[in-house]
Parts: C-alpha cells; sequence; structure tokens
C-alpha cells in the first residue's frame, strides 16, 4: 500500500472501466479473472492494468489472477463508491426524463434526489419518482442535504448559468450533457458526456466508406 | 510520418479529447498553442501530448507551439472526421428526442438521418426534423444508405437485440446509450455512453462527506 505516491489522473480515469468489466463478470458468476482476460476484454495491455493496479496496493497472486469480488470490493473503495452519493438534476427536458428514469446509477454508488428546472410549466410535475422542482430553490437544497453532484442537462445556451449556480451553492462535481466548455473554477471537478468524443474514437478505425 | 507503426488504442482514445480542446481554443479566436498549455488544460502530461502526437508525424515546432489551425486539420484527417459520417438512431423515447435535437454532431463530422422504434404509437410521429420510422426497415435502410454508424438508445432489456439487428444489416460501429454489456461480433466496434464512468472519475477526487 502506498497512498503518498501521487496516482496520475490517467490512471483513475481507467478504474471505473475496471470497476465496470468486473461488475460485468461478477454478473455473470465469475470469480477469478487475470489482467490477460481483463486486458482483451478492455483493449489495454495486461501490463498498463497491473501497473495501474499496483498504485493500490498487491491485488492478484503471482499465477493466480484477481479474485473478482475482492477488486471490485477494493476499486469501489478507491473510488469512494462503497457508499451512495446523493445527486441533483438540472434540466427536465427530454434528456433530463430520460436520466429521471436511467436505471444504472444505484447500482454503480449514485441516487438522483431531486431535479430542477426553470419553466414554470415543468415545475410541480412528476417526472420519474420526483416532482421538477424549481431551479430557483437549488441552492437551499444543495445546503440543506450537503449535495456534492450535480448533472446538468439544460440547453447549451443556459448551461454555463445553471453551473455557476452550482458552484456558488456549493457543487462539487459537476456532469454536463451540454455540448459547450465549461468555465469552472479550481476545486470543482467537471466531466463532460460528449457522444462526439466515442464517435470519433471508432471512425478512427473505420474505413472511408460511401 | 509513420504509418506502419500500430498506434495504442489510448492514444487514439485521447486524440479526440485533443481535437475538442484545439476547436474550442479555435472559437476563442486562437491560433497558437503548447503542449504545455493543452495539457493544463486537459490534466494530461505535456509529454504525453507531444508522444502521441509523434506517432502521426512532426506537428510544433520546436520552442514554436502547434498551429491549432494546423492541428485541428490532421486531426480530424486522423479521425476521420474530415468529412460527414452518416448516423442512424435506434430509440425514440425521451433520450431519442434529446440526442434527436442535439447540436453537437454536425460540427464534430456526424450526421443524423433516420431514427427508428418498435413502438406503432411512436411511428410516423415527428422527432426533431425527422419522422419516426419503423425499426424493421433498419436492414434496408442502412444497405441503401450504405450506413456504418448506429447510435442505440432503447431499454436495456431490448438493448442486445437491437445490437443484433443493427450488426446483421451490416452496421460497423455502435454508440450505446444502454446500461449493459453488449456482446459484439469482432470487427464491429461499440463504445457506451456511461456517465456512472464519469461520476466515479469525479468520487475518486472528493471526500466522503455528508
Amino acid at each position: 500500500m502506498n497512498s503518498v505516491r501521487k496516482v496520475p489522473d490517467i490512471v483513475i480515469g481507467r478504474l471505473p472501466i475496471y470497476l465496470r468489466a468486473l461488475q460485468v463478470m461478477a454478473a455473470e458468476g465469475r470469480e477469478v479473472t487475470s489482467s490477460q482476460e481483463l486486458g482483451e476484454r478492455l483493449g489495454i495491455s495486461p501490463a498498463q492494468i497491473r501497473k495501474d493496479l499496483s498504485y493500490f496496493g498487491n491485488f492478484g497472486k503471482q499465477g493466480m489472477g484477481y479474485r473478482i469480488p475482492d477488486l471490485i470490493h477494493r476499486l469501489k473503495q478507491i473510488l469512494k463508491v462503497d457508499r451512495t452519493w446523493d445527486m441533483i438534476l438540472i434540466g427536465a427536458g427530454n434528456l433530463g426524463h430520460a436520466l429521471a428514469q436511467y436505471q444504472g446509477f444505484t447500482p454503480r454508488g449514485f441516487r438522483l434526489v431531486a431535479i430542477f428546472d426553470n419553466d414554470p410549466e415543468k415545475i410541480g410535475r412528476p417526472i420519474g419518482l420526483h416532482t421538477i422542482r424549481d431551479v430557483g430553490e437549488v441552492p437551499n437544497f444543495v445546503r440543506e442535504h450537503g449535495i456534492q453532484i450535480a448533472m446538468i442537462a439544460v440547453p447549451a445556451s443556459a448551461a454555463q448559468q445553471v453551473a455557476d449556480l452550482c458552484v456558488e451553492a456549493g457543487i462539487r462535481a459537476i456532469l454536463s450533457y451540454a455540448p459547450i466548455h465549461l468555465k469552472i473554477p479550481p476545486g470543482v471537478l467537471v466531466q463532460y458526456i460528449d457522444p462526439a468524443i466515442h464517435l470519433q474514437q471508432m471512425t478512427y478505425y473505420m474505413n472511408h466508406g460511401t
């Protein structure tokens, strides 16, 4: 265990991908895997996987591979998803409705607790298991409930303003679906859901066709 | 230029991120940047950026940095988004509607040309600039128009069946929003839009709090 060594961001970026693959294997009823097998599933070299995991201690036994439940447990601890994080969502349009019904958050450590919009036509209406709240209530809600994570699913034109509101309210991590780059002060984390990034990762490997 | 050297997948994965950052800089009216500045914006070391780009030839002049328009042009060529790729979308629910209206595809090299669903209530209805088509028309449409890319925005329970349909029809790249792992034959590319991966990349850096 080596908690003083600074782990590169790029390594941290791969841990959730390892965790997802391991959880898929666990769902398949598997107990043990290897860096070789993980690497084949993920298109990452086994040496890279072993090196990434070595930042956090000694997992597999030489020649024995990794015990899947143990590695899942440890990765959840490292990524701090051995607890559930409450999140808010701002934007109750089509995307907001899709996120309100998304089944993928809970098994991965996240719970959507409130949804906000600025449209008087929408405020007060049901969305999934929630009722759409006025975006003006964000600051109080965030402070009262100690919320640290916000998802932004508003049009590009409103995204910066909403991000500013979140930051002022004390939000510490933003997941944005808006196709613009947000200006966020240091100390606040931001990640983007950007389908074009994924599409471009595939076109590299494709032939120019019709 | 060294077209025989195999470029690691992980390097290819970073090129769209460089391209996006450069396009943001270009939109800000900037002409020149450096691996140092790019690295600071992206949280990637300047040495890594220089090494990644060096797979594709010699870009910046020593001490002069990169000319942004030239690097954008070259990255678009490498990622094959110096053309426009037609895509289809399967799933006309809330997420499908959001994707139908998404403004971020066209500037990045992609065009949504048709949207399909299996719900008789939806088929024939307008969605964005399109009319929802019967999912049964996917094979003919894909063949007739030489479509290579499909986005899947159907419930998890239907995603594998839809993916199989796409693969049989000749689709070569799938972007899936469904929170399940798809079984896809070799030779077909797949990427997942997975908000939990992004959320977990942030919780690592956060304190366990309320």
